[in-house]
């Protein structure tokens, strides 16, 4: 346990800025199902900004980053959706959570995705949710220690 | 094939009105997960309508139910969720998706379901996500026979 310990990570969790979506982008591009999804181009394409706008008006979106000695080194997006199911309950939808591949294992997901739970309680979710892809089998048992439960299926249709 | 054909029920789909509050959560109440989760008195806790009211102040939020002869019959939650991957296409969100239990079987949930996704593509989605618990089978099969997969994990976490 002490290694795990002495490996954590002294972060600072911030919301993501404008000049943060190059580095976000990366990470989201940066594994076996995004690398074929994302355009890691220089410039970057200006519809990330426009996203990122949408994502920055939206009350009910946080997407933060975890900050380490001045480098963006992590991510994750909560979503806050009112519902009436469960007594009227908001839930939280945890989204794009990514970790830089030099900075992983030192517990940085792990405080994200801590930080989106206390957040999603603050703000009266009684359920938070989400979905990680069948191949993403480490990511799965990562959150099974965190405590969620496989519960559900997560069905998804593109086009 | 016109045996299901003919079994189609006419139905409109339309936004939900603050009357339809009590029809919704009386749906939502009526399966084995339900059940334990709902407040179904009379008259109706507040809280479903201080939820409903923030449901109908968000614009990323689409409460809507299939009306079938002045009744309503079937109801489902689409929520649109920005964000910056997949070059910064919305996502969809479909949530407590029900249909009345002495309605099942005429369609009612497809055409909801197809209202949702093609609501969700002229809303600039490329992508639409639901959870269903495991142990619902049968929502599994109808989700596959509409055309989505069975892609994800879905993992939960209830405080």
């Amino acid at each position: 346990m002490k290694e795990s310990i002495h490996a954590m990570s002294s972060i600072a969790i911030r919301p993501a800025r404008r000049d943060d979506v190059a580095s976000i982008i990366s990470m989201l591009a940066d594994d076996h199902l995004g690398r074929a999804r994302e355009r890691l181009e220089d410039p970057l394409p200006a519809l990330y900004y426009k996203a990122f706008e949408r994502v920055s008006e939206d009350p009910n979106i946080e997407l933060v980053v975890a900050e380490e000695e001045g480098r963006v080194v992590g991510c994750l997006q909560l979503c806050i959706l009112p519902g009436l199911s469960s007594q009227g309950a908001s839930r939280g939808l945890i989204e794009d959570v990514r970790v830089a591949s030099d900075r992983r294992s030192r517990g940085i997901g792990e405080q994200l995705v801590h930080w989106a739970v206390g957040e999603a309680k603050v703000r009266g979710c009684k359920l938070v949710e989400l979905l990680t892809h069948q191949t993403r089998v480490d990511a799965q048992r990562f959150y099974e220690r965190l405590g969620f439960a496989r519960s559900h299926v997560g069905m998804t249709i593109r086009f």
